[in-house]
């Protein structure tokens, strides 16, 4: 087990701190200005792009992606290498993420349409993805009934001709209101009667075919959020055959397949919102005074302190290990890992912001600090890709199979 | 102890329920559509008027106040009887509390006028707010400060000649942007010389008076709540020395007596949130299948509401016990339980809401349900009137004099 | 819902109260120092009976019995006045219980002997059970089973003529290696083909029937109680049909009854405990210097401190809502109640208990203090008479029930 | 950070894990058995010599030792390489890591001597203790102050011509009811006028040295271990000055040395334990059936068995990276993290075995199981070598530094 970054590894981690120093954090309240002028939640700001030209020229861009390619100018890291860029990211996650078109779930789609697309698909849709110039949105989640289990997905996709007719509805599907956003990946029921995980195919539907109708963003908490949280009808939408990602009955397979690496992201962004908060914490304990005293010379909060470090340490090894066995010996060997940290992550962001806000008084349930925000982005992973209640059914009935009596481990 | 309701307080339960159901609950669509149609987070819509109507008309009216006086409609309920009222307003605690005339920071603005206010004043805002015309409030808290420690207020209220000139800064000034709010009760210091809890008076400033100027309205979690969370400037405002509530110095006393039934007011209306949450999750368990089977037949949601139940009887029951002392042995010799619930009351309400949040997928993090709401509300109440850990302290040093070797009690 | 103790019962307290200054407490070293030098963990210290002379003496005797009766010496308290008599006994579980005659499974058995024996078996067992000359035990759980579900019992009880013949084997059979006991309650199986909970019967079995034997005594923690939980083989024992409690089948039935007094008693003397080792942590953090401080002056021991007051405030209260419930509307009325307390007390009681270990260091875990030994007794209550999964499921089950859709609340 | 094993590290587990399936696993019973037929607490029972011999015979030997010596065995593993090692024994604590000649006090005492022993203390203790044929103990801790601090230590080490006159109490001398002790290492103050630290010198005692009186052994929670905790007086007790370890004043800096490899085996033997505990539950849970279901079904076991599965991972991960950067940076380097395993390996240990309790009943309480005896060792952790709120205080301290205003942290 070695987390010991390369040495390309640590350059990249030298380079993105300078870049959030000099350009991220300087344009966070440029950032909020800009919005707020707005008036739009969806708009999006001038700095957004000001900072994605300044990544690209930093050679900061498209990290996420796996393959190392000059014209992309991804790096092709490993999930080792390019686990603590998304831990640096995620101190300023609206920001850092899109600047460096590193930004979920562009890079599930990406990297799904890498694996999976035509060469159609990857000429019309990757190629402007990966130069930062459209975005995309994935549509598996539905409303009114429980996502986490594929054999509840209603969306049908009914074979018609050369054609496939989609009727079902969506939401939840991230970065739909973007107004870069082009096109979505969406999950369906091509064939009911199939096997349980053979029923399910994606296809590649851009926003604008006939018959897609967006019926709102929702609000996280009370945010709404810049890029969109959409509810999306389809009506009757044909698309044609041609807009099938691999084959038919593939869409669980590539749900797995897109699954490792963003765990990977979301958790080691919500590790680094932890850290910023822990920081925050901290620095506000030192300035702040009550009966006396600076509330950082508190016991009870040095104990908030101390757990907050423990707890981070542990659960970015806990991350670090997973990438690295990704890395080693594949996602389907790490699947107890890959759940775990999908628990362990966002719980642990959620204690230590928490205690953060409370440290902050009323104020850290504004926007004045960024910490209500993180609360509500990492409550938001307890549930996006499955609650943990799934996650820890799934690690139990490993660790049952692992003890099971000889007789029923054959079976 | 005895908690058992008296018989008007049982009618009073009655009615308040079936008003509840006929009224409330049906108008909350209503309002979530007015709300949405008018753009305005501050808007006033009509519902919250018609229910008003309702209530005064079914006597539902003024029901926290502690004067039975037939006028205003207030049937004078002991704390121990009014208790369950708030609990079961707090279900819908958008709407039923103002309908009724019992909504904060109204209710404790009224009775610190009642028991401090001058006639003059009593005419001019008891009155109309009595009469649910007028609406109030509370400039304590300030920014850049602890504000649960009085010493550390800053606003200065400087006498001259026969007025007071204050300035100042103020925040989280609930319902200040309520359309209906025309008046503040502001704390300031009078005296920066004086022992410390002789420092601070209280005025009653009209919010139309030259110098007081709302900044902003501050969100919590992101949600804009309708009446408002105000970030208020005094620049050199000049008040009548009239404007006094009690006398010079009388400030952190008026705090204080203003403070133990407004928490049992926030403590009951947060149970009334955290059984309402139950029942949600309840229901949606109930209807909601993954792997096979409905979500409530699992033996974790199933302790998960187990836990809920438990919890929410034991902390109804303390917020009781602490209204029955404050009714029988007065809110000094209830200290130890007004902290308590005060510590107990928000965290049991946020357990519960949040498991209910768990069980309804991202929808519960939408306003599709009203849990993210409720949570938001909820995670306030553990730093408004004070931060948990102020009230700790104040438990753990009645706990340490309790047991203080004889030499120290004596001191 | 009035928890006010009658007159009476707060005559009770008093006495009580005074009995265990004067008494209970001055005999606890005399107690440690006659056990530890009988070198026999199962010696009975003649301190115990001088308690209970003094106790009987007192008229503090027979408390827990629901019946007034001046030969015992029973004062007939409702549930509501006696729980707060256990709560006063349980800081001193070793002594007071047993001092009073109020120890269990004493008292469960004499309720049981009252509500359901012969006349032969009351004159035999319950008069020298009521008299403090005889000691009993319970022999229910069984093990290499769950015994919380009832269906798993396997001791058979076979008829044959007028006896049955008893074959099977029994364990944590609390007080079975007391000098003094001599009988012995069994369930046991009649029938196990009949319903359910028909299948069930109990019987008075003397311990000296051939056939009965006492395999060992089981520790808890390592500690071997004096009273003994003794693990029992029943091999072919023979007893009379006048040997059975109620009816044939009436097992389950009698297991109830005899259920919901237990609770309160059991869990009142946790609270009991509880008390005692906040006492003892208060006491010993204002004593304890480190780091130039008081322990009692560290913010975090604060904070434990308030959190076990609000703590044992809540679920007292609980406690006591149970025994009123009980007292007015049945045990059936109750079983949430029952079931709540059940888990919450015990829960209460290991926080409050570890966190004065914590504060006591090393010795805190040695029988310097009764803490560490509390502390397994409180364990031991998360498992007695069903563990804690089992009762948050009865209490699912009913809240499930109270939002049914309303065809399956008919079914 | 690479935690991969070396070769010979590979190599040295899987011998281990073959002597454990061996031997250690199948001598339990026997050991249980000579046990409880000698009726001696202490007795030192045949079976763990022969363990010993076979251990030796295996090369399986002094594996703690940082030295390689073919003398006395020891394969000169890193911390990195041994940490493992002692996870693997902690399965079996009472008897893997004495029969590998690897239990603490004595890796401990053996560690010191090396390092700051003489050529004689060497050869007469040192060497006998590599052969395994002695035994000693660490006299540190006091009763009667928290020892926590330094400062605190009241034994005296008075100079008196060419001897030293010690005086005091100590208490929790692990080892010394062991029959083959021999030998203390006591601490304590030679010079109270010293600076804070330099105040402290430690000493080799011959345990049969005149004036030194063992008074008792302690219990943790019920049990009286085997080795013994002891309390000890020294009256009068005359050493030779040659007695000191390194130099008068260097106490506390020997303390700190011993310190850090000691953390990393009792963190690992903790996270032993609880992978033991958690194949404990996992089997039971299998074969326990409760209202028709095998208990390993339930949705709230399984979420145990992930949570554990979650914790126990995070928590060795930390070690391992604590134990990698003390060979790579050195203790000083890696206080945070050596403070932070303190805390957290023993919580996570403690919450693992007290879920296996949960899950088998009142079997999990008594000695059918190893469970309660683990939960007693590891509750002991929290305290041993300071209670775990002296360590988040070094943690927050670090923290607090590390975000210090610029001129705090010159000073």
């Amino acid at each position: 087990m070695d987390f010991t970054p390369s040495p390309r590894a640590r350059e990249y981690q030298e380079k993105l701190l300078a870049f959030m120093d000099e350009h991220v954090y300087p344009a966070e309240p440029v950032y909020a200005a800009q919005m707020a002028e707005s008036g739009n939640p969806n708009f999006h700001p001038p700095v957004v792009e000001e900072l994605k030209a300044e990544a690209k020229k930093r050679g900061l861009w498209n990290l996420f992606h796996p393959h190392r390619d000059e014209a992309w100018g991804s790096p092709g890291l490993s999930n080792t290498d390019y686990a603590p860029l998304c831990e640096i990211m995620g101190r300023s996650p609206q920001l850092a993420p899109e600047a460096t078109n590193c930004n979920a779930p562009d890079t599930g789609n990406m990297e799904v349409l890498q694996l999976f697309g035509t060469a159609e698909q990857k000429e019309t849709w990757l190629k402007p993805m990966l130069a930062g110039e459209v975005s995309s949105a994935f549509a598996m989640t539905e409303p009114g009934v429980a996502s986490s289990d594929a054999t509840n997905v209603r969306l049908r996709m009914t074979a018609d001709g050369d054609h496939y007719v989609l009727n079902g509805r969506k939401w939840f599907a991230s970065n739909t209101l973007h107004p870069h956003c082009r096109v979505l990946i969406v999950m369906g029921k091509t064939d009911a009667g199939a096997p349980v995980h053979r029923q399910q195919s994606m296809m590649v539907v851009p926003l604008d075919t006939p018959g897609v109708t967006v019926v709102r963003g929702l609000p996280v908490f009370g945010y709404l959020d810049r890029e969109g949280h959409a509810e999306i009808v389809f009506e009757d939408v044909r698309v044609p055959k041609t807009a099938l990602l691999a084959g038919e009955g593939d869409g669980f397979m590539i749900s797995q397949a897109r699954l490792g690496p963003g765990r990977i992201h979301h958790c080691m962004r919500a590790i680094g919102m932890a850290e910023r908060a822990l920081d925050l914490l901290i620095t506000r304990a030192q300035s702040r005074v009550t009966f006396g005293e600076p509330v950082a010379s508190r016991a009870n909060i040095q104990d908030w302190i101390a757990e907050s470090r423990i707890e981070i340490e542990m659960v970015r090894l806990l991350t670090m290990k997973t990438a690295w066995l990704m890395d080693t010996v594949g996602n389907r060997a790490a699947r107890t890992e890959i759940a775990a940290i999908k628990v362990a992550a966002p719980q642990v962001a959620l204690k230590v912001i928490d205690r953060a806000i409370q440290v902050h008084g009323a104020g850290g349930l504004t926007q004045d600090f960024p910490l209500a925000q993180f609360y509500a982005y990492a409550r938001t992973l307890r549930l996006a890709d499955g609650p943990d209640e799934v996650h820890k059914r799934t690690i139990a009935r490993m660790e049952l199979r692992r003890l099971a009596p000889a007789t029923e481990r054959q079976g």
